[in-house]
This record gives structure tokens, sequence and C-alpha cells, in this order.
């Protein structure tokens, strides 16, 4: 019930991005998680490291010919991420989706310009999951979509929203017609917008906002409007992809 | 420039929630929060811990009387709780904010029933900030509004919003007939309510919502409904506080 050196290394290894694009895989921990992962996308999962208990109770989820190494709790805590004990650390094939001119956006789709912080963007994820918004595009300098703590604060969305690294200029060219509303502080109030659907809403870095070369390239600037006497400077990138969103798709 | 053994003693305990109840006090770190506070609310600082050049360039904001402290790096950083480097790291009087049924309750005001994650009680006074929400009350097992994590990512929002540990009946005692709504999974949807203000947003805990006892005294259970080929099992609480103040504000 030890880790081999090679084991422990390898998965100790995908801790970091360059060994996650390398193997092109990535982690997903903790029970709920793995489970439905495990449920959603039998044909993804490269291994499944357990407790033998969650092994056994999980039986029926195992796809057949994945990599099951069962272990002791000690030998779990050297691989893991989370800070809490957990049963089960899966190592997950990274998908590919692949968006060219012949892909339809349906409703909504979201560019995020340089999102760094890992929990905006598995906030995100999550709003784009609740409000069905298929296609989430990013910046190749945002954060990594499969950094371990984007994917614990997406809640599973990474299994149905596809999130794709692409330049703006890039995706324009794939669709050039639609519409692509982009929040700033100086925009029209979304809460007087009339969407437009299809439409791509561009959501800028946290401190910086949307870069001058994407607000060049937006056909609509909207902004969130702030209450009376309220004193805050911005709101939270994912707080705001949300109320957008929210609006957009009611 | 050290630190003696007594200050290094005392700053770092107030990393601790009992010593900064006890001391009635709290740590607010980072340039721009620093100045921020200190230019808001000087009578409330009681000593400022910062490099030398820092405190040469902001002279004008030290208050009078406030016990300045000059450091090197090295013993900011024992002191400090930011991971990335610092410059000034300010002990703060807590406020003290009464609320009773004299008090007028203009517009929204929220309560947060069990709020866990101190990022997100820093976003959702952020998010209260923003739209202009005077009051927000917390459930006493929430977490404390004086965690240093909190405090960050309020972005400052402490100094503007009023922020009360109050159990749900209690608050009532003082307004009894202010509207309430809460955010429920089964609730009629926030985009077709036409709601009553002045009124208070109850917002539940992260996994749990909001608990039986609460929901039993609500006027209105109100949800955000999922879009169209939505998947995700919930939003982030300080997103659906976000979109329940956007669109009772708007």
């Amino acid at each position: 019930m030890k880790l081999s050196i090679n084991q422990l290394k390898y998965f100790k290894s995908l801790h970091e991005r360059k060994h996650r694009q390398n193997y092109h895989n990535f982690i997903v921990e903790g029970v709920k998680l793995a489970q439905e992962t495990l449920a959603a996308q039998p044909h993804s999962i490269e291994s499944v490291v357990a407790l033998p208990d969650w092994l056994q109770s999980n039986q029926h989820l195992l796809p057949e010919g994945t990599v099951v190494v069962p272990v002791a709790e000690g030998e779990l805590k050297k691989i893991s991420l989370l800070s809490t004990p957990n049963q089960v650390f899966l190592v997950v094939k990274q998908p590919n989706h692949f968006f060219d001119e012949k892909t339809a956006i349906n409703g909504l789709a979201l560019y995020l310009d340089d999102i760094r912080d890992p929990g905006n963007l598995g906030t995100i994820l999550r709003i784009a999951d609740w409000f069905g918004v298929e296609w989430v595009f990013c910046s190749p300098n945002s954060v990594e979509v499969f950094n371990p703590k984007v994917v614990q604060a997406s809640m599973g969305a990474f299994l149905r929203v596809k999130c794709v690294e692409m330049e703006f200029a890039q995706l324009l060219e794939s669709c050039p017609n639609l519409p692509r509303y982009g929040t700033v502080l100086d925009g029209a109030s979304v809460f007087e917008a009339t969407p437009e659907l299809p439409a791509l809403i561009a959501i800028g870095n946290e401190s910086k906002g949307l870069s001058a070369e994407i607000q060049a390239k937006l056909t609509h600037r909207i902004s969130i409007p702030k209450g009376k006497g309220g004193g805050a400077e911005s709101l939270n990138a994912a707080v705001a992809t949300g109320i957008v969103c929210a609006f957009f798709t009611k």
C-alpha cells in the first residue's frame, strides 16, 4: 500500500504546470469531484489512487483498463494538494476542445483577458456552468485552467464547460460577426442593455481590466453601475461575470 | 530598526482571533489598503509599523499620537501575513457599530448565515460597498469579519460597510416589519421579483444554504434560475449575493 518512488515522483510532478502540459493531464481530488468525474468521463481517467475502503465502495465507477493504485492514508497525503484529508486522487487526461469558424456559439461565450487568480477562474467556470455558457476562452497569459486550485473552485464545471486558450484576435477570425461586449468602468449600464445573442462577453484582469487591444475590438462597452452611496473601486472579476451572465441570460 | 521581543509577540498575537477580540483591534496590510485606512479613519489607528522609506513618503498620513515603528524589511516579514513583500502593517481599532430598533435601514441590508470562507465574506463586503449596502449582519458562527483574509478581500469595504454579528431572531426584534428575502434553491426567480425596499436579504452557508430556522422567518423565497443547459449544482455564495444585489438595486 506504499507508492513506489517512481509513482510518488510522477504524481507529485503533476503539481507543476510544465509536467501537466508535458503529460497532457491534470489532478482531480476529493470524493465528490472524483465521483462526478468518474461517472461523467470514464474514458478520460488515467489513474485512480485511493484508500482501499473508497475503492471498494466505488468499484462500479472504476473504468476498465484504468490504473488503480490502492494506498494508505499517509501515502495519499504525500501526493495530495488538499489541506484536509481526502480519499481519492485522480489523474485525468486533458480534453481537446477544438474551436474554429465552423463551431456554432449558442447564447453566451466568455473571453477572459489575463485572469490571474485561480479561485476567480474556477468561480467563473462555475458561473459559466450554471448559466449554460458552453465556451470560455482564456488569453494565453491567464492562469492555467488545469491548475488544481482552478479545478477545485470550478466544482466540476470542467466536465461541461469547454475552456480553450486563444488570443482574442485569433478568436475573432473564427467568429468575426459575433457581437463583442466588454466590461469597462465607463461603459453603458448592463441593466439597460438589450443583449443581442449569441454574443461574446470579455472580462478583464483583476487589477488592470481589459487590455487596450481588446477594448479596441469591442462592439459594446458595458459596466455594472454602482449603487447609491456605493464606495468600492471595483467589483471582483468573478462577481462581475456572474452579474453580466445573469442579466444576459435572464 | 528591530522589533523588541514584546513588540514581535504582540503584533504576531494579532494573527489570532482570540487576541484580536481581547485587544479589540485588527491588522491592515499593504500599501494601498493602509493608505486608504489612514486617510479615512485616522482616529482608529493604533500602530503603524513600516519601512523608513514608506514612513517618509507618507508622513502626512500619520495621525498625531499614533505609535510609529520604523522597521527593516526582514522585521516586517516576521509579523506580516502576506506572502508577497509589503511596506506597511497597521494595527487598527475595531469599530463599534450599534444597531437597534431606532436605526434606519435604507435600501438593502444583508444577513449572512454561517458564511465560512474568508474570501467569500471579504468579497461580499466589497459587493455591499459597491451597491451602497450600509449594514451587513453575520450569524455568530460566520467567519470573523476582522480575519486578515476577510480584510484583504474586502478591499477596504470595512471602512464604509457596517458589519455586525447578530442572531437572526435578535435582528428581527429590531426591525420586525422589514421584508425578508432569502436565497433558496426552490425560490421564485429573482429576475421576476419586484423588490420592496428597504429589505433584508439572507444568504446561506456555502454548502448547507440557509438554516431551517432562518427559512421559517423569511417573507420571500427567491432563487437565481439556471441558464438553459446549465449544469452546476449551485453558484458561489458571493456571486449569488452580487447577482441579487444587482437586481434589487438596479
